[in-house]
């Protein structure tokens, strides 16, 4: 089957439908990561930032819209692995006093993964001349911005302290 | 089998497991995406940081002399999706004038898995004391966010531009 070639409006759809897909995951596990974080500190960050990722699953649909296509996602493989990593996290260091810092980190994974991506994304939107599109992501880079300098003072000002003090006593 | 829970120790340990592990990945990984590069500059892009990352496992390997410990990878469901990801671009936009703008943002998503993971083994180094394996991770780090933002000028400054015009030729 003969087909032109994909263009970067293609990528930009493409790559929409992946963070559309990880997006959704990640409100499915955050959850489940904050049930099992031991602080109250961890706990709270994790319940804020799920109220914050439906708040991007609606821009990333206000997104679809712009470029005149139904929100849908696709498997994304990266999110997958890195929300797996999680898991593993919460089976191997159940009951350990470095579960939070464990969680926190993982949580930082994942919002690497979406810089990485809604960087990408905005780069694109700016050179398709989606201006609309480009306004929305840049708010989601933001918060996630935002979302990965809370999470490091929190593990530097409280978790990792409590992680290492418990294992020394 | 009763087991002493795992400590901060044991957590900082496995992450230089995964992100060693890791490190080989994208070694592997390297050379092919600089071979499925259409430009030049993104090719030596990519050459480049492949011998930046030959030096970045080295350093792993004196981090894990640093903490007593034999270098050991463990391995890293979240490194695996991402690469997978990139192996997904390379297949579906072959002979795409956005392959390589594709292959570059794949690129960023690994160095931002990177910066988070290094980011984190360097506070958890801080926290127990580790000095030694503290200096080694924060020039690995340093050297992620380097390339990271080289791979955002490349993109913005020609890559992406490249992908845009040749489709709309």
């Amino acid at each position: 089957m003969a087909k032109d070639p994909k263009q970067l409006a293609d990528l930009f759809h493409d790559t929409l439908k992946d963070i559309y897909f990880a997006e959704k995951k990640i409100l499915t596990a955050l959850p489940k990561m904050a049930k099992a974080a031991q602080s109250d500190e961890l706990r709270a960050a994790f319940e804020k930032h799920e109220g914050e990722t439906e708040g991007q699953v609606e821009r990333l649909e206000q997104v679809f819209a712009d470029i005149g296509a139904k929100p849908q996602g696709k498997t994304c493989d990266a999110i997958m692995g890195i929300l797996d990593e999680g898991k593993e996290i919460m089976d191997e260091y159940k009951g350990s006093p470095a579960l939070d810092a464990g969680l926190l980190a993982a949580a930082q994974s994942v919002e690497h993964y979406e810089i990485s991506r809604y960087g990408t994304l905005c780069a694109w939107a700016q050179e398709l001349g989606h201006d609309k599109s480009l306004e929305l992501l840049k708010q989601t880079l933001d918060e996630e911005e935002t979302t990965d300098e809370a999470l490091s003072e929190l593990a530097e000002s409280v978790i990792n302290q409590k992680a290492h003090a418990e294992a020394a006593e």
